[in-house]
């Protein structure tokens, strides 16, 4: 799907799975790694969905949302010992020793019950998420990821304003890092003009900022580990 | 073909696919996304082209060059509307919800009829390409692009010079960004020394400069709006 | 394999292919190009293995540590004027004109004898490896390759360790660039506190230096021409 994630960054990585689940035809195996915590306590696992996508990663949270989005985990199975595995499996590098043998051994058609030990389907590890802080006129949240174009993307969907005073506002100052600048809600970049600020729905439904034409992250000093605040003015 | 293409650059992206365009195999569907205006007025289309290969993309200028370098376009649709599109269609990511779907049609044989609406072949949008500024000894030009080497692609090809009165002069100058370097105008990096300046006929027949073993962009402080002179000495 | 690899970098792409040569499957054919001095005096080369992998690319060292580990080189060919190069050759990209028109020709069964001018075998150009510097309690070497997380992988194996009187002392300090570090000797990177250096064995039996959840380059201040040396205290 991509290399393109952050170092060390799950939650941005399992958002990005999450949102490429829906496109996936069923009996898709997908091998999924970001992965800080290889070779510690960390569970290695193998999940089948509801909708016939089978996922393999860390058990770090990684999986979790694109399997909420695939109707859920039918079957769960600890891989870390897996007869499938290479050996010796390396301290560092699960994903050549035990996720990639794994995944190919389910597409060629193998069960979870053969390649590891099955467990409760809802003991997967979920992801923690924050809820952003919503008030009349402001919400405030952290940054979820930030795209190579520099377009901003926040942990708040759009659905997170509906029946809000600011739902229909179209202006709105963005807050990062200190500064404080002037953007336009539109639905697209050309919508402003070359240079300035917006707030849009992105493709995936999250609430994102960006410069037409340039990079919303270099103009407000702002990074991943940013707080963003929208105030409606 | 390549994700590693300059944010927002049309210009650049469309000289790489038309580079590209004479090694395609005829019935290849090329899908091809640098679309800063999405969403806005440009329009989406898919091309046929005399040499039976196929584009899809936003209607800027990006597919343009290829089509002109594959026999030119001899079908044109519009496609924002096709039957094959995503719904609903965001306002921002056409790659996935209009381009994506009609690629994948018309690699299964349907044809532009019946994924979109018929336009003029020759209404494609023409991309503009600077003309580079030649007196007797010198050259003037954009750059087109820059490389993860460094290396400076100009906008001016190598037939630019014949017949020249610096054609086979290999003594030159570089100026940008205020420096002037000498150079030496050659076939390949390593006929200068290393770290010394070359001006050279690139694999794709334009006017580039690069250092042997380092980066000309950082010697000589250039980026990709810089305008590059070339001195005959 | 990638396209991450560092530009003129011969030494690290050629321990990357290596690397990855064991898992490749009998049949393979292997383009490899990092090729600093394309268009000059180096030789462009074929070699067949004795596993059964056939390597493409410059004789410049990048393939003969991948071939070593292939079982050696069973036939050699050159392939500059290869009947199945592309004309006119470029001088600044032979692997769109040579390498990748004779991978593909071996992919389709042509011998290298058909496709180009055999060689003695062992004739193929060896890498030049450091031999990092031991002594009772410390080893100095150079930096193979720094990786997009900042790990830090030194021109050393874990083995070099073997039967030495730090083999199995955990507390080392790490100097590079004139700064001093304390690091711990452990399996992996969860192993130490977050923002912590550890020196581990990575995944292809190297020693490696690394942050766990940092980069261990920007904390040692480190680059790809450091001397790195590592001293038991």
């Amino acid at each position: 799907l991509t290399h393109g994630l952050q170092a060390h960054n799950v939650r941005a990585a399992a958002i990005a799975l999450a949102d490429a689940a829906p496109y996936l035809p069923s009996g898709a195996v997908v091998l999924a790694v970001v992965d800080p915590s290889v070779g510690g306590s960390r569970m290695a696992i193998a999940a089948d969905t509801a909708d016939g996508v089978s996922l393999v990663g860390p058990d770090n949270g990684l999986l979790w949302l694109a399997a909420e989005r695939l109707g859920g985990v039918t079957a769960l199975a600890e891989i870390s010992n897996s007869v499938a595995r290479l050996q010796p499996v390396s301290d560092t590098f699960h994903g050549r020793d035990i996720f990639a043998p794994v995944a190919a051994r389910i597409a060629l058609g193998d069960t979870l019950e053969k390649l590891g030990n099955l467990l409760a389907p809802d003991s997967i590890t979920p992801l923690d998420l924050p809820v952003p802080q919503l008030s009349a006129n402001a919400l405030q949240t952290e940054v979820l990821d930030i795209d190579h174009f520099g377009n901003i993307r926040l942990c708040a969907s759009a659905e997170a304003l509906q029946s809000t005073p600011v739902e229909l506002r179209t202006a709105v100052e963005v807050e990062a890092s200190g500064l404080r600048m002037p953007a336009l809600r539109v639905a697209t970049y050309s919508d402003v003009s070359s240079g300035e600020l917006l707030l849009y729905e992105d493709s995936s439904g999250a609430l994102a900022i960006a410069v037409n034409g340039g990079s919303a992250a270099q103009l407000l000093g702002a990074d991943r580990s940013s707080t963003i605040k929208l105030i409606w003015v």
